[in-house]
């Protein structure tokens, strides 16, 4: 049927009913949930960007399934080859430079990849049939081009147990009941991006098995989102309240901002899996392999996206700084220096680490990024993020902290004050200057740390202080008395 | 009159009606609304605990103007000694690790010594009269402990021009018209915690007069909170947002946590002074005193705050690996003592430089802070409180960023998974585990960054990669040939 | 002729007769100079190792202007496709882990790329014949593998001033006169690695021209390095001493370590240059293209050699912890993972900004890698070069910075002390030992820092005891109170 | 008989005649051996200094043993109050900005803090009469203004292995003999600073006892330090080599550099310590109260010295500035301000933790710095002067690493050159600008780094390029679509 448009993949979340709650209620229509609708958003330009000619490249990519190679969107395409590990950096780069917000699609597509290599080891060991049936099962994805999820993180319980040994064995995610037809399952995967807004999602372990007693957390399968006995609690913190209270462009991104990953804590309450959706049953032998490929996969699409992330905050930060007028000083423009540091050490590794990449040596035809590479390009990527943090916060001021909401602004009672007061540079008008802060708060804001932060003035104030303070003269007298050039006077 | 009990400032708010405006309603009760109703809880806790015995020493202090040295709250005294220094940075550490919140009333002691010093120069100068005006005003809110603030941060308009050449000549807040009894003042304070929660604040310039033509922004003043032509905008972001949603246990620290600082844009439309509370009406020569004499104020109590905070959430972050049942493990002690590394440099620097304080050259009797060593210790607390907020989110994992809401707890269709699946180390309630989450989100977490950073494993899951990719047995080999202990082989 | 090997290039050396100075005395054997016959030693090991069939692919090349596309030293093959770029970060990071120290190459490297550019685009613009001729000169190196380098690093005189408005005009190399048959140059390039040792060498400027006046100053040239007129002063540092005073073991490095490149102050003294060996002769235009080229090539060498230094200085360390006793601690794990990280951000960036590379805009058929990527990883190398130092210093003690020479060690009198005192982990020889101490101080001890640092005990013992006076405990309590898990007691 | 001068302690070294070995020789003068002698002329002038009027409050002090409370050097004074402590961080802070070197007296200084602190304990609870035996010997140091110094650190052996589970018992130093007259020991102690130079010293043990069997190992005395059986064996490293190479001008700190510390390996081959010089003996229950005490003596003169270095190396890499001419650039200007954050953070928490001091539990008298506060300072300027190393050699440029030997500027060969090219600001002569580099080459340059870091340009040269390639303005206009200020175009 080719690819998808964004409207049809809205329709199709029509057709579903999931079990969500969210602030102690029922949350009837994802489409119209203050945070929920702004992930639908999200998700739907990533289907309308892959019909955009000149990204091509990037966000398509050929079949290996469909008969003739055809066209699907790389979100399903499966790494088989170091082009495919490098044009997936590109496409997670470029897409969240378009949404500043989380893409939600990348579980998916770690899942394409990690079902692949597990099931296809598995076979390989047990003679078992898993790799056919997900193939088969991702032959159909591609043809309808659905988006597919991906779960993994279990609730885990107390951290220095295994799953055996916890008080509650439901911890971790396992199989109850085996029937002919299928499987039951009870658990709970934590802060899960994306199914509550998906059509399909596919789940995996997160724990590795020691011995046969592991045998029930060993589960693969794929699920329809709104299965029953499937329920979502939504995740609720000091991000995605913004979207109730103001107004759309309080959120900084106003289309695409409402939460980033607007997660949920998915419990599943004896949920049957028909047999034709199970990917692994009980081979416990190979829930590591999951682990560990399901890892390289989430370091592939961190690397891919802070940097992408980290760019944009970077023009926030320097727009809010032409905003005030003092875009060419030059502690602005060292900060923004540091911030391209952070941003391109991320993304060069993360490149680095595709062109690095070599086929998995099981023979299943997935390529890996390389580990070490990978692993330094994400942990920059965190360090970054946070200094990013820091810097474009820096950059901004305390308006960034402090500014007031866009309803505020729309009241004739106070909009004239505000019209007047916060405009800067006379080029940005104050409802511009407004959105810019709203980006930096939206992206870079931690609460407690803004009001720290500015409250007495920007880190550039101390250093003009520390610098007339430093007594540089005198230092240099005693260093020229130290090497001879002067005489010792005392 | 004594001390006042919280109670009595908080009936001292029921006599005030200033006009507030917040999410574009205006705020017709302080007291019930969602997020003034903490900032007054901390400013009630302010006075009650300066009635307990053992604070005494911290937070109260002799008077030097009334009568018999009667005890007054130590935000009313002016520091006029070193020991009022050091004594300054325990009161503020002290209130801090209590509140967890911004304490609000640390403008209005800056105001005290700022106001001070500059009508002492003033009088000496000019031969005018601001100085004893001043200390009777102060002798008169020490009398009646009133909450008392101050403002001096303008709007400021383009940054590279000075006040004067600025297309709207009210970015910096300035005398429009000078009367026989008074002065009327117009323009916009940015950014002021407290103004709207007090009795009464000072204003001062935030501006360098250079000549005669910046006289009529030389201006300080005291007036009532709720005078006429006084207009509060409220800030609402990322932190406040919260209050208007969840749960008050939503907010981390349920009392006092309901927006950090709770800023106003604070617009002064012709507000009309009388001459008994103008402290500096145009000596322009002076506003520099005003300016650098409350910077050295603010650098103060930001080092003395900061650590406390960090302190709080190093706690914070320590209870939850308890609740996580990692407490023990190397790397979580290993960023709790790098946590304390940079709590304990900013306390350590504020200390510093309370000792090496001294009286103020003018002979106003005002002691000053190290100059140097307070910046440094500013500069050095900001660092260290981002820092700490990467620590603190790395400590807590991902839940610290996507736990769903207290109202869902309550909510008997999800009560059961939470109370389920929220458990780790069984010793912990979930609903204790939730509230410490919370605390380290209130304090720590900057949206976007809670999801990057936690998103496919904490950075200690990438340390435990990168050690196994990191080839030292090799690495050691190459150095034991270069080093003669081992033969070329090539 | 084929690759040369060391022997073959040694012996060249013997042909030449340059005028060194060094510690106030004429050099006249620079195979028995205490410090260059190291540097010697370590460019005659970059031939042999060109020799090993398992090094082909990384060390040799082919070449694109001999006849049958014939083997050449991957030194003298200019960049001609992004596998050259990739190649060439493989050879300089494999030499780097054998060498240990500066392999000397590089620059003559750089020059064959640089002046292939600079002088593609001068004939092109201006219809000379520099290009050809300069390719006949580099044909000429490849048949005869000759060790060729390059100077470009000026003196500078005062750094605000242009070349022309210099007190002396000599402060960048210029030519001072022509002559039908060649011109003449005067100047001083600085810091020059390598010459002293080479064959023969180029010379580009490292000044931007502006206009005509300039044109003295745009000059590129290859020159026998013992020409008449040109001088070289050695360098003397508190690396190089070393190799004066104590045992060859006490270099740590002992046969490549005598001196990290070397350098010396190069005066060109009216020195005559024959046509045929002059590439750029006042095209004033041009002297940009060859600073920026050779800022390319520059980047390049850094960010693939700095890695495999810190790799090797990551396993000195760990050599050493062994020797020690404490290769297991985690305190010290940890750190060779900090080390990990800097090696490896610096290396995935080397390789990145190789595949990224694209050929120049000139169509000269030389290939650059990417800008911005290989900026930043120069910078990420030095930063962590830094880093690793302290790291290194940490993990060995204070003995890498207080160990007794060796030739106390082989004193009768000190002997059976040192022998009996210096073993640590019986496994380890104190011989051993004392040689991995020397390894790490000769790549990493700062003076002073090293007694700084481990003065009073290494960072973990002050770790240890922030640990102790955290009183997590008691910030525990104050968290749990503010978020409502315990009462208020005050 | 009051104060000595330098001169005097000269001359008491002329009388003894220790054994100390160096690069293989036994040292026959040390007041003519390269290194040695800069120690000497070190110490020399902490005696001479102590005269000059405006030092006595830091350099003297009131003596609480001698019958009028004579004046004493304050090394000879133990911490007997608040203000002792704090003139202890003045007393060394101005020794290392006059010095530039290791003042050398500090272990002394600690000893009198820490024997008096431990024989008070041992007497209090057993019965002993130490502390009396150990404060006559003080009030003869502080009669005679003796030299004293204080040895702690044993070569400890295996690290993971106790005293007596070690292969060879000697690896603590312990008591071999008892004697009626005294006792006999043996060990070795590392890394000893001032020994070999000094009149007395003081051994305590670096070592914890656990039970009866480490009672050998608790032994405390003072000895003359040319005992017979005592053997030096002198460190050599990098940093002293240079003192046998060059010219005194080349050790940039010509008069104290000669080695900062100039350790030895101290050997005590069956020594006899007779009975009034020993303080401890086989009273293991408290040899952890002399390590812990020392503990706390090494953290107070760490803190207060290394910012004094730190402060010196600012003004070396200013003073170069200066005489490169850059010294007014935005980026010099930043990083110095960048050292002096450094510096100071420590020089803050040293006088810190000073004023936060407390009397000893014990009841002994004397004072100890608040210990999280002095841990911290430690940490830091270990931290600190690292960062300065890499800070200051990036604003020296090349020529901090490669400059050549004053020995060459002598020679009349050569002289010319370097006079003509080693000159930048006209202002600075080149022998000025020499002697500049090598103080920052003295006090930071570690070797490798130094090439590394300035091969190819300093780090801001890089800072440029990433600017130029950083594309702001895409990153502003993706921004400013996110933000809804410019529409999606894609």
């Amino acid at each position: 049927m080719g690819l998808r448009t964004g409207s049809e993949y809205i329709e199709s979340l029509k057709k579903r009913n999931p079990t969500i709650y969210c602030l102690g209620e029922k949350v009837n229509d994802v489409l119209e949930h203050p945070v929920l609708k702004s992930t639908v958003a999200t998700v739907a330009r990533t289907f309308d960007l892959a019909k955009v000619p000149e990204h091509q490249d990037m966000l398509t990519a050929e079949s290996s399934l469909l008969p003739k190679g055809e066209k699907i969107n790389r979100f399903l395409r499966p790494f088989l080859s170091v082009d495919d590990l490098v044009m997936r950096q590109h496409q997670i780069h470029l897409l969240q430079r378009r949404l500043g917000s989380c893409a939600l699609r990348c579980t998916g597509l770690g899942m394409v990849n990690t079902i692949w290599e597990t099931t296809y080891q598995i076979d390989k060991a047990k003679g078992t049939n898993y790799h056919d049936r997900f193939k088969d099962w991702l032959k159909h994805l591609q043809e309808t081009d659905i988006y597919e999820t991906g779960c993994m993180m279990d609730v885990k319980g107390h951290r220095n147990q295994r799953a055996t040994e916890q008080a509650d064995p439901d911890m971790y995610l396992r199989i109850v009941e085996k029937r002919e037809n299928g499987i039951v399952v009870r658990g709970a995967k934590a802060s899960q991006s994306g199914p509550a807004i998906s059509n399909e999602t596919c789940v995996i372990p997160s724990y590795y098995g020691r011995d046969e007693g592991d045998a029930p957390y060993a589960v693969m399968f794929a699920v329809p989102t709104d299965e029953k006995g499937i329920t979502y609690i939504m995740q609720h913190n000091n991000a995605d309240a913004l979207a109730y209270t103001g107004d759309d462009r309080d959120l900084g991104n106003p289309k695409y901002g409402g939460g980033f990953g607007s997660t949920s804590l998915m419990v599943f309450d004896d949920v049957f899996i028909p047999n034709e959706r199970v990917f692994m049953a009980g081979e416990w032998e190979f829930s590591r392999v999951a682990v560990v490929t399901m890892g390289f996969m989430a370091r592939m699409w961190q690397c891919g996206c802070r940097p992408a992330l980290m760019e944009l905050l970077t023009g926030a930060a320097a727009a809010v700084a032409e905003a005030n007028g003092v875009l060419k000083a030059y502690h602005i423009r060292s900060k923004l220096i540091d911030m391209t540091i952070h941003s391109q050490t991320a993304w060069g590794l993360a490149l680095a680490a595709a062109h690095m990449g070599k086929p998995a040596p099981s023979g299943s035809g997935i390529y890996l990024p390389d580990s070490l590479t990978i692993n330094v390009g994400k942990y920059r990527s965190v360090e970054g993020y946070w200094e990013c943090c820091k810097l474009a916060n820096d950059i901004a001021g305390g308006l960034a902290t402090t500014i007031p909401s866009f309803k505020d602004y729309d009241n004739p009672e106070t909009h004239g004050f505000m019209e007047k007061y916060l405009v800067a540079n006379p080029a940005v008008p104050a409802e511009h200057r407004m959105r810019l802060m709203r980006l930096v708060q939206c992206m870079a804001l931690a609460p407690t740390a803004g009001g720290i932060h500015q409250s007495g003035g920007p880190m550039e104030n101390q250093r003009i202080i520390i610098e007339r303070g430093a007594e540089v003269e005198e230092k240099m007298h005693d260093a020229k008395v130290i090497c001879g050039i002067l005489p010792e006077e005392d």
